[in-house]
């Protein structure tokens, strides 16, 4: 399984975005990958600044992007005609462009033409490289943690960005693996997870976090929940593909039922634990979950605070909300783990 | 999702085969659907006989097939160049051309060509219709019965093939559901579910065994095992789609270890009904293990005899051999479930 890789440093495509919510995906590169950020390039009438340079993407180029980022995702999630000019600009110029939008740049045919002119790559985030490895179950060496979640959207991959930070400021030995848009955005790398064939999830999972050293982390991006009625398959096979030494179950402190299914309730916490390391035992029977991560972002300070506590004592694990917290103490336990 | 659909009758082709168990999709469709095969197409020095009409391609064509379908699968999986001026005739005489071998049929440009002329089409079994239905887990009406494994290949098929056909015997409102290759072919239609995108595997299940009257069953083949390290994703996102009220556990009879895998051992029938339910639980809270069929080829009669009585003993379920046992005094306990 091949990975995607994207040439950075990036120059972030804002198009005349109006509306803060639809810059989710620049907002999160500027937290996590500033550095490879060196220019942003808006529209008439744009009310997003990333306090970036704002550049023409000829200009950009020039002054070394390599990756024109679309860092909006307006309501449907498809290219706007009007941003043609400037993406088709950019392709031109040699910038290859990168997109988690549901669009199929392959199938427009002007950015393709421009792409073939410039020599630069139309690159989909919402497709995995189509290679067809089945998983082996053989355990490898090196040590892995993997976010997991009560349900979608609580925190995964905040949560493991945070975690690599950490390790990253104590000096561990780390990397971290992108399985979902965003993630691979900000990595540089990584496999959409969800958008492989189901056979081949586990094997896709494996070859994403190969053998390493014996006390290098790879912290691994989780995806979807195995209480969610449509996406438990997904993380199964990312459960069992990665072998996970660790997991950081992640949840969002005032949810009770699975978003939109409202069908659907999430177990109470230690049912979640129990859940999770039997699933992770099937490849790893040393599986544990070593810390929740909260999604705090509802409660006034005091009741978080109260929270976590009560959350520490019923699991006796170590409860923090990444967002506010430092995971200092927390990861330097994971040394000898 | 859209189903796959194959036109029938079918014409065979058997190449120029010289081993019988490089026949196993064409005995298959013979076992099962024998009055959907009007002919078979062979090369000389073809060791296979199916015992049906042996003509020329167009000569099928003309008695009325309208597909011809691969019946072989040499090692390696893929079309020999040889069978390609007979597969070409086909093609080009209108006859629909199907294949579950791993040879993508629509990049052999001859194939695309004589397809093209012939306005006929080419139908590869491994390719899921591209199609992204998220799952919604509503339930629906209608009873739902999804064979699962203790591992790959033990019977899964075989076993939903013989509930389905002893149900109409019995005249019971039932539909065989097939999820892989040969279900597909036998079937007529299906979706090849490990070909299907993680994130819409759950969401294909469900639109594979719609909403239907009360009394209807659905007889939904199973695929992989929840105790694989490669294949778990697939199955589980199956269960969760299928909302099976019952599901039947199906079991080689000396098998102890995952196929392939030494490493992953098979728990006890105990425990693999139990987890199969729990895992089921999600989407239907009152699915259970009704039955156990058991793959008992490696048995002799009495070995057979007393592995069936001991495993009835201990589980209080019903256990049989498809292969040797009459289902219907089990299958009349489904009339009233």
């Amino acid at each position: 399984m091949k990975k995607v890789e994207l040439p950075k440093p990036y120059v972030i495509f804002l198009g005349d975005t109006q509306n803060i919510l639809d810059a989710k995906t620049a907002l999160g590169l500027l937290d996590w990958c500033k550095e490879d950020c060196i220019a942003q390039v808006s529209m008439p009438g744009c009310k997003i600044d990333l306090n970036l340079p704002e550049l023409t993407p000829s200009q950009a180029a020039e002054a070394g992007a390599k990756s024109i980022v679309i860092g909006i995702a307006p309501t449907g999630g498809k290219i706007n005609p009007k941003w043609r000019e400037l993406l088709k600009e950019a392709l031109s110029a040699g910038l290859h462009l990168v997109s988690g939008l549901h669009t199929d740049l392959e199938d427009d045919e002007i950015l393709r033409e421009a792409g073939n002119a410039g020599n630069s790559r139309l690159i989909n985030l919402r497709k995995a490289p189509d290679c067809k490895q089945v998983a082996s179950g053989k355990n490898r060496t090196g040590k892995r943690l993997l976010t997991v979640g009560t349900d979608c959207c609580v925190g995964k991959k905040y949560t493991a960005l945070s975690i690599y930070k950490t390790m990253r400021e104590l000096e561990f030995k780390t990397t971290f693996r992108a399985t979902g848009q965003t993630g691979i955005l900000i990595s540089g790398e990584g496999i959409p997870i969800d958008a492989v064939v189901s056979d081949f999830v586990s094997g896709a999972a494996e070859s994403l976090s190969p053998e390493n050293e014996p006390d290098h982390w790879d912290i691994i991006e989780g995806q979807g929940s195995l209480f969610h009625p449509a996406y438990a398959a997904v993380t199964l096979g990312l459960i069992h593909g990665s072998q996970p030494d660790a997991l950081i179950l992640c949840h969002a402190a005032t949810r009770t039922q699975i978003d939109e299914y409202p069908d659907f309730s999430i177990p109470t916490i230690p049912e979640c634990i129990a859940k999770y390391e039997e699933s992770a035992a099937l490849t790893n029977p040393k599986s544990r979950v070593v810390g929740i991560s909260i999604n705090s972002s509802d409660l006034n300070l005091t009741a978080r605070k109260e929270y976590l506590m009560e959350l520490g004592a019923l699991t006796k694990l170590p409860c923090f909300d990444p967002m506010s917290d430092s995971l200092t103490s927390f990861i330097e336990t994971l040394r000898s783990y």
